[in-house]
């Protein structure tokens, strides 16, 4: 390809970390003719993307909306409107992805905590109940489905445990809301966001948040404005919400993208969603297991959404990436931090999540090893 | 429009301040299936966008990449990479966005002294010679294009005083990069932004920044962290870069479309593109003032890719750009600020600069005035 050539890529099988394959209809449907931001017609999109987000988040909260950037602005938005310079903040991980909360935390002059567990494992309530007895802290930060270890993180206990302590939960699922199970309303996350281009099959460059009405007080209540401009949730909302007061211009295409990848999952249901992606991840796992690998983590903490398996004693990582990419055209990637070289990293998101991906793979691999 | 029904929004000719209209052929490279954000399939796509943006800043710095947020997502890239707390930050404002980088930089812990000049003015080299020799600054920002007064501030001397008291000069050409001539390297700007869906025609979500060496060994000398994570040029950079370390998700999809407009941009040549919007400019402004409209600024200040234009007495604004909107389609903005109310504001940015939307909206405005 070169800088006078039309753009002209191979098609891929994406069964990476995301992004995800995304639906003809939506790339469609993100090809319509650009309107303005502030356009009746595009305000009404906007509602709409609201409220089809709060039918995946399930949840009631009105300020919901996609933050104008990828997954990242997501995760510092989350932390930045909400963390004023001195407050004591916990930030529990056991995988890349958790890292990365406490890089940014650390970056709001937040008096920072953290809580390890090794990769390929989990928190329990206990375990953070003991740390907020011994340090208060104003918000506790958790990864729901950790994309470096495959790692489904229980929630339930964690949630009663943070609220009895009068923190907010701050839940990252980006890599799990519209895979697995999730409600941000009956589990009680007070903040909660995720990544257009996972589950819900829309092109990278949004970041759905959802903001429960005690984090919204803690906004309107800050004492200091949010570091960040371009992310500041009490400008973003009066632009989203019925104040329509210009703040930047909305990423008007992703928005019409978002809209329709959101109406591909609600009419599939969210029942049926979950049950593609329970049926196609026993399949995978039973595939891996035929072929001799052995999965990274136990079956009952695997997030099906995303699979780590153990790169075989005396097998390339890269070599077999390369040559499932280069003969067959499916994207799948290496380990992250503690398990770069030791795992691959299978994700089954949204459209992606078909058997016939699956199958594609399993044959790949075992022509491969 | 309902939740239940496919998107079907009226196609608008696009002459507010941007986003402008975009290209047939880049709408329908964006729809291209996606690809991984590591995939080499992408990340040539990347070096062609880097080298791209490189034509049309008219610069050889190495640092040229989109930042993944709109133009205020650039704007905030632009500061928080430069300036750490205690920074003597000088901001020059003139307008609506020259107060949003003072506000923006506000939130640094700058050392920030403000120099106002009059909505429709601009400012001279002696006046921002005066304030340095008196408060010494290590960055000085100022606005090219500014698109809420539709001047254009010449910028030539006021670089070689910036320079000679040895500050970075950081330049903010989101109205005007792709419309009139500009070049980086010939003015010497240190740090400069845009943003896609101005006069690049690409849509909106993506924000081009140029960072020149002296600005990057600020950066790399910095002696705290970047305020923001996900505008962290110093990470950003090994994602650009020749590392390709991951960073973050890039918008794929917009980065095709960001490929296909810079090649529509500068197949057509950028003293072409120059030429038709001068051509375009003069049109519209002779037919507003046959019209018995005003103009809102000096001919020698006066922006050819936005112009102001004083709303007649007796004449209601809003009706106005309502009427242009559902009766012909057409997209005008009001004022902001200073300009609320007293301006309508025209756009000619990129594929919108057209002699025939030109005729259109004046049609228009003749039947309704």
């Amino acid at each position: 390809m070169s800088l006078y050539t039309d753009l002209d890529t191979a098609p891929r099988i994406l069964l990476g970390p995301g992004p995800s394959m995304v639906p003809p209809r939506v790339l469609r449907t993100m090809a319509t003719p650009v309107v303005g931001h502030m356009d009746p017609q595009f305000l009404a999109v906007m509602d709409d993307v609201k409220e089809l987000l709060r039918s995946v988040f399930v949840t009631q909260n009105e300020l919901t909306v996609p933050v104008s950037g990828t997954g990242s602005a997501g995760m510092e938005a989350a932390l930045v409107n909400f963390i004023e310079p001195g407050d004591p903040v916990l930030v529990c991980h056991a995988g890349y992805f958790g890292e990365r909360i406490a890089e940014i935390a650390s970056r709001t002059g937040a008096e920072l905590r953290t809580l390890a567990a090794p990769w390929g494992e989990a928190f329990s309530a206990t375990q953070i109940a003991a740390e907020l007895r011994a340090h208060r802290a104003k918000l506790v930060a958790i990864v729901h489905g950790e994309t470096s270890t495959g790692v489904q993180q229980p929630l339930e206990e964690i949630s009663e445990v943070v609220h009895a302590h009068g923190a907010l939960l701050l839940v990252d699922a980006v890599a799990s809301l519209g895979g697995v199970p999730f409600s941000v309303d009956t589990l009680g996350a007070d903040i909660c966001y995720t990544g257009s281009q996972k589950c819900l099959s829309c092109p990278p460059g949004l970041a759905p948040i959802t903001v429960g009405s005690h984090a919204v007080n803690v906004l309107a209540d800050r004492h200091s404005k949010v570091q960040s401009w371009y992310l500041d949730l009490s400008l973003v909302r009066k632009y989203w919400g019925t104040d329509r007061v210009y703040h930047h211009t909305a990423p008007v295409n992703l928005n019409y993208a978002l809209r329709e990848a959101l109406r591909v999952v609600c009419e599939e249901g969210l029942e049926n969603v979950f049950a593609r992606h329970a049926a196609v991840s026993e399949m995978l796992w039973q595939g891996l297991e035929d072929l001799g690998l052995t999965l990274m983590v136990s079956p009952d903490l695997r997030l099906r959404t995303l699979t780590t398996v153990r790169v075989p004693d005396g097998v390339d990582d890269a070599v077999v990436r390369r040559r499932l990419l280069h003969e067959f055209n499916i994207e799948i990637a290496g380990g992250l931090g503690a398990f770069r070289g030791k795992a691959w990293r299978i994700g089954l998101m949204g459209h992606s999540a078909r058997p016939e991906n699956v199958l594609a793979l399993l044959g790949a691999l075992e022509r491969l090893l």
